[in-house]
């Protein structure tokens, strides 16, 4: 057993949900260990209000006793016996990821940066965008950038665009990164927990629009951002990661804004490393999120 | 000029709120120059929308060109003259501060600890409960305990009661210490901008009973406690601090309130201290905090 | 399994350190399997570069198929086999703690406050101190005070007496809460990862005397409070907890203690909560610590 | 008096130090008064043990009762009445900015994001580095790229160059974003408060090489950085801003540099901002940070 792959060494990531029930833990490491599975990182939490079990176990493909084609064929027998919902996901196959942005440009460089540097191990084969604002950004870093223009009239055509280029490009999922349009429930049936967004406050004070304006209204001295998958509900999905900032009576409205900037694109950054890391399981409305 | 007073050192603090004018600083200025006034301490803010003007300074009696008994009356033109609203008050004068508490101790203890020790500068005649719970925590401190029980019935009887105790024992402000009952409009109208709550959530998310456990069904990674003037809105008077910690999924309720409690004492002793030091203005739902 | 047992269940904790090797995890769990263990809480972790594997594992008394007066026996040869480092520790048989203490109330006052809320599940026998200033306080909660003045000709001699009085109290543990004096070898040594201190920075910045003062001529933006185990290096114990206030140019020294104050009481009580919980394990002159 | 210019709006500046002495206050805002000027911010200080006084205050250049470029003369005289040290810049005329960058492409992304988005109000006219790495990310941004490799032979040699093209290029301050190259004191001492430098540790702990490497050593449960002023005593300049991050045994030294990152673009855009926004102060090894 150890701790961190080193970046040239595929490793198999397991994620399981499943009711729990003594021997479940006593089952995963046997079948690791007959199989010589030198063990990366494990982690587990057990939810005793649900009776929900949750599960990440990596470890490393070479040396392991079973060929990687066949991993879930060999897992599946267990996963039954446990009634698990379970993913298998290997590190060498990066995700794929559509960005969608409107005009602020931070949350978008932020991410681009993390990329670039391989923080963020994933493909952005392109960005969708409402407005032209971010074209620029997107062709300074060579990403195919698609301008899909909102109106009350064309929202579910487009959303239909967008969902095929999404197909067409094999994304698996979907970053909002600061994108000011609100998702039909088409959209969020079609990536179920694959959406994440960036809201500019401490959920669930300061639903909606204008966040920062109603915080500095209500004279709060701390302002926040949440990142959080998205559902059918505006606001309300299961938040990933959150940051918080301390203001005072000297602070604009403008500061607020300026101050949540460095807050939002931190938050979303790190809630998108979780997700394409595998370290974040939803069960009902909230996250296990295996850190 | 100089930062902060030694403890046998008597100062004078006038806070001022006014319509925002040009020349307000300088006749301030003036008047403390021309009567050798030395100003130990002094802030200012502006708040352009609302076009208000906002001071707190603080200056040694000891050599001051006029007698404390008189400073008020020499105040009083320059305060017409800018349509001031304004509190003079003396460092050696301290406040009197009835505590409001239920069963939980901690609060308590926090505050009382700090008397003790002299960091909160106040005098605490006594302490008022509906419940029994915590009368020999007053009594390890030698402070009267008064035990007031809440019924729907009775509650309005009662709370005539506390103010009149209040007024006998000369307190200007109570501070609600984890006192898990609502006050009525007739008690926050006594003592306007005078009771500070502590909330135990990030107001304005979580108003109202039982926020932890809202707090831990949403999910939230970050909780929070709120100290803030009582109105009688509930939960929705001027916030004066405010503090956050981090929680996961590892977190029962249990945790949350566990973890929470910290930030409770925390965040209420922190806010009494910047009232009673004098560093609170009110401006309509909002504080400037001179910290 | 489940989360966190209610206040009257008894519970068995076991903490376990040893080289980290495959089998350990399905070993551990066979054994709770096979005895009917109803698991509450498990923790675990690897560290690779030190081969290390550490674990926390707490379950039921009640309804284990092992008489508890047994378990040691029980878990001895398992415990060989992966030449484990081993505890077990009974939920319903609290630590017994010294608390030493100086002239400072506040952490003292927070330990006790949440002994007396059962927060803290602990017992306190006694306390110590080199000066008379807290004695009122130990008498407010009726702890036996026990005044040993400490000077460079006297110290090995008053620290054998504090030995001795730690021994006939049957205390396993000592909290220095704002205990000003330096404990010698012999004390350390007496009690290895058992005593616990405050120390009034971030460390490894500014050790030793007068933190605050340092900070504040450093000109730092932030302060911090650290609670760590005693080792014969002062100030270079192995860390269990620490945290971190924002402070300014307006704050002065004083205002860096008071700001201070706030971190040390919660920081120390949040390090000795996790020990007396069976949540740390040092290794070398780090800690794991099971949050 | 209000509190935030537009963006359009030109503003004066006015930063002042002087020994503390009573009328100073009187004599600016008399000063400001009297020539019409319609203050927008202001904020002071007053440091009792240096017996030092230090101000910020920024009015509208429009409608003020002098020419702008007559503004200094007009201050000389009340200058050199209490021994000023002052410096007058207007917002409109924005400050020239060198980076220079070593391979690490996270700060010198979000700088060049928050001056694309105007955040940062400054201009780049180069970035300069000993490495040839992030070339592409200088031409992504079209700003030319300078590489002057250092060896110990020549270094002297090419920070003279380096000297050379901060003066062509009229650029009166220098951000090192995450530059790996220590200055040569030529250089430090030809930017006096100039040279900003962000250190991935809590200074002053960690200072030196590999600050993540001692921190995870040494086990400490938080990891911070530092924005400071450059002076030829590595890491020991004035400390304008710093932040913090929670780190447990589950982090490697690897996640402790990632989390770090997020803390150093962060923190080194702040203390930018403060800086081109003429909000800091040095005085001694401290800064005022009129935040």
């Amino acid at each position: 057993m150890a701790s961190k792959p080193t970046p040239n060494q595929s490793t198999a990531i397991l994620l399981i949900s499943c009711p729990d029930q003594s021997g479940i833990v006593a089952a995963i490491s046997n079948f690791l260990f007959e199989n010589q599975g030198n063990i990366l990182d494990v982690d587990q939490h057990v939810d005793r209000d649900e009776n929900a079990f949750f599960m990440r176990i990596e470890w490393e493909v070479d040396g392991f006793g079973i060929d990687r084609e066949k991993i879930s064929e060999a897992i599946a027998p267990l996963a039954d016996k446990f009634s698990m919902t379970w993913t298998l996901n290997f590190s060498d196959v990066l995700p794929r990821v559509a960005i969608f942005v409107t005009k602020e440009n931070h949350c978008l460089y932020d991410l681009l940066s993390r990329h670039e540097s391989r923080e963020l191990a994933m493909e952005i084969p392109l960005i969708i965008s409402n407005r032209e604002d971010l074209r620029s950004a997107a062709e300074r870093f060579d990403i195919p950038f698609h301008h899909l223009p909102i109106t009350k009239e064309n929202k579910q055509e487009q959303e239909q665009k967008q969902i095929a280029l999404i197909k067409e490009n094999n994304c698996e999922m979907v970053i909002l990164a600061k994108y000011m349009q609100i998702l039909s429930n088409q959209m969020c049936e079609a990536l179920p927990n694959q959406i994440i967004n960036i809201h500019h406050s401490f959920l669930p004070a300061f639903p909606g629009a204008r966040p920062y304006h109603s915080a500095f209204k209500r004279g709060v001295k701390i302002v926040g951002a949440t990142g959080h998958y998205v559902t059918k509900d505006l606001d309300e999905g299961p938040i990933i990661a959150q940051g918080v900032t301390q203001v005072s009576h000297r602070d604009s409205v403008k500061a607020f804004i300026r101050k949540g900037r460095d807050l939002e694109q931190t938050v979303l950054s790190r809630a998108v490393w979780l997700h394409i890391n595998r370290r974040t399981l939803v069960f009902g409305n909230r996250t296990v999120v295996f850190g």
